[in-house]
């Protein structure tokens, strides 16, 4: 066919997703619940643009996030590239508005990122963060409120077992310190290797941190170079668990170098402890995890992440840090700053594999259905009465108007109720309402017929036009 | 100072905004409104990417937005653009998922768009639409509630005096064709032309509908090269006018050539008519208007444009119209459709203008606020037993912790209750609840201080732990 050759084929960019309505009405109920929380704990929504400076995002994240640049030009030239986290420019915003943004200041966003990175199942160029930030003090208090909001956010959506790991930077430092590695990139490189532990397991890990390795695919892998006994040191360190956080502290304090770096941040850890006790956050599911790293660069002190227990295989799906220095990039004072993101695609991924996503493809509650030659204008004064009253109603105008069709919409898209009209409705004033629900429960129950015969529902009722609304509702009550 | 030129400095890109949380709160309630319409009227929430295939995009606005595209490479070299509107990728949608989206479809949208334009005051080239598009029925019935939609969302908003204009594209088709203008390139250039009626006048429309003319700068602007005969038809056309949608159209029979295209269309423009009054919309807010021909060329039938009286210079906030071919780009049937977007930015530019955005800085209800030496973790306690009661607590963390810094910061941040709480306190049980509008009403206000006493408001109570919600809440009622 002549015509074929002229279109274009209609097609998702790879590691792009469509987000259909029957994906997207329970995203936007996740969406709600994470922002509702957000705003109980005091942060203020904001929204900063998808592009960015090039130079404002580059170096920022570390080299794998400068390599993950979606870059383009704008048309006077300048380089610039779609933001791969909200983080960067929350701290971009603090330093150009300090008049309007005085910290303390907290605030949520929430929005697409950008990554260039190699798309797979769940994993996209394109995903969505919603962000916590807040700025101003290094009180850990707010490292310990964040935590508390990934805890209330899981318990809010139905999670029963999951894990928020927290760890500080500060102690690797202190141990890394103590063996006398102080060169910042090595330290990142150790930091790269330990955020691998669950992926290689620990015996590549000794090898990555020692001469290096050959992976399975024949190719090397440089390793950090690290004596044997340091090592050893650092595998002790990642190695101490406790069913308790105060246990943690206590293992922590027997492998932990002496010296003041090491004191103090146990001391945080504490601290920390503390706080999160005051909050009441059980110890199963908030624990101290000396492995955890954490991928980018410009965390300098606790950092957390949130693993469902019985979805582990989605990873995290949320994680953040403190970051004390990434302001400082900007500006010529130090804005100390934690924060924390969830990620919806993953989490929302991990949700549908528990269940715990309503499958809900509409929004409708009620479809106007016509019978015969009523005019347009009357479904659409009917349908007008009945979005008065609040009611979330569509009128059928499909390509077909017979009623299996209008009625096999309803099916399909789950609409619970149907208002009918006829031209014997329209000229007697009346409309007939049908639970669309009914029928199927009957169906699928017919043991309990007595019983809902009993109960009074009826699948259709013909009633007066003034009686309409009141019918409709107390059918969607019944639904 | 070595220091600041490692600094990067903070920059917004030029065409992009920052929209910080005295902008994005109410900006969010404007979201939250028109969502709220859109699903009343049976629209459903979906998602698509904010990147597109090239190909997908080129040549469907017309050339005007090939020009405005921001485009970029994925890292496999395909050429790919941001999205310039929400309304192309339905229609991808609607042939790449034939079975899931089976006309007739309602959905909406929202999200950011780009075109690279030149930018200048409320022009941006990352903007944000919220659109709604129905697919799978010819009928007029949907353009007229989609006018009534647009009514809605300005009615709701507190706008008093607005205009929805409305046209069908049929209508100048027909005048053309009774001209026998039949290529579409040069209907495509007269609409172009009259597009831009209100921006350069009626003498410079029968310019460049005829031979061309030299604009201001000096610059020749070529014309359609129309004769005289047939430019003066369409001025005719377009200066049609009456305070009736019922007078518009008894009006144009006198000036429309005969023949089946004309008499088509106005059967088409009286059904809207019908299906408007049905919808009880006044002819003083929906009008018919000739002369609107909006931009883009994908449109086919009924087109619509909102403007507010009073902030006309802000242009249209919101428009559309029925595109029946664009589905057929993609798939080798035709989906009938019609659609319109609200331009958020410009709307709410509109709406500040007008006084119509509640200066709103905060969505905090209380700020908890330490005096002496109270322990973080005592901040959190309370704050939590706030939170928990559903009262949005924002627990102060700040650089400076003297309680001037805490109530400054509850001040510019407009916090209406503090919760005060000091080691005292702690140890007796109690905390103070401080409202700190009353204050300011107070000063503001000061003949009615009596009064206000006598109203039994007090700005500052201890109270037992016990009894804290209960004395936030009602001053929170008060508020």
């Amino acid at each position: 066919m002549p015509d074929d050759e002229r279109l274009v084929q209609p097609r998702t960019l790879r590691g792009f997703q469509d987000l259909l309505p029957q994906d997207f009405i329970p995203r936007k109920a996740v969406i709600a619940v994470i922002e509702g929380i957000y705003e109980k704990y005091g942060y203020l929504p904001l929204d900063t643009p998808a592009v960015e400076h090039l130079e404002t995002l580059l170096g920022t994240g570390g080299e794998e996030t400068n390599k993950e640049l979606f870059t383009l030009e704008t048309p006077e030239g300048e380089p610039v590239a779609l933001r791969y986290d909200l983080t960067v420019g929350f701290a971009r915003l603090l330093a150009q508005y300090p008049d309007r943004l005085k910290p303390p200041f907290r605030r949520y966003a929430s929005g697409p990122v950008w990554r260039v990175n190699k798309p797979g199942p769940g994993r996209f160029r394109q995903f969505t963060q919603l962000d916590i930030d807040a700025a101003g003090s290094e009180n850990v208090a707010l490292d310990a409120e964040i935590i508390a909001i990934m805890c209330e956010i899981l318990t809010t959506l139905g999670v029963e077992r999951y894990e928020v790991r927290v760890n500080t930077r500060r102690l690797m430092d202190a141990v890394l310190e103590g063996c006398g590695i102080l060169e910042q990139d090595r330290q990142k490189h150790v930091l790269r290797v330990v955020d691998k532990l669950a992926k290689v397991g620990v015996d590549n890990v000794r090898l990555e941190l020692g001469p290096g390795r050959i992976d399975e695919s024949g190719d090397p892998i440089p390793g950090v170079g690290l004596t044997r006994q340091v090592v050893e040191k650092i595998l002790d360190f990642i190695a101490v668990q406790s069913d308790t956080r105060a246990g943690v502290v206590e293992m922590l304090r027997g492998v932990l170098p002496p010296g003041e770096a090491a004191e103090s941040a146990l001391r945080e850890l504490e601290e920390l402890a503390e706080d999160l006790n005051a909050l009441g956050l059980p110890d199963r599911y908030v624990k101290f995890d000396p492995s955890l790293a954490r991928g980018l660069d410009y965390y300098t002190g606790p950092v957390f992440e949130g693993v469902l227990t019985d979805a582990a295989e989605f990873g995290s799906v949320m994680g953040g840090g403190r970051y004390n220095q990434l302001v400082s990039r900007f500006l010529d004072q130090n804005i100390p700053c934690t924060g924390m993101a969830v990620g919806l695609d993953r989490l929302t991924s991990a949700l549908t594999f528990l269940g715990l996503i309503p499958a809900l493809k509409t929004t409708v509650q009620v479809l106007v259905v016509t019978m015969g030659k009523v005019p347009a204008c009357e479904t659409l004064k009917l349908a007008a009465e009945l979005r008065a009253a609040g009611i979330r109603t569509e009128a059928f105008f499909g390509p077909k108007m017979n009623l299996k069709s209008q009625l096999s919409h309803a099916d399909r898209t789950q609409i619970p109720v149907a208002v009918l009209l006829g031209e014997d409705e329209v000229a007697r004033g009346q409309v007939s309402v049908k639970d669309l629900m009914a029928g199927k429960k009957e169906r699928a129950d017919i043991a309990d017929h007595a019983a809902y015969r009993q109960a009074g529902r009826v699948s259709q009722v013909t009633v007066a036009r003034q009686a309409m609304v009141e019918t409709v509702r107390k059918m969607l009550e019944q639904g």
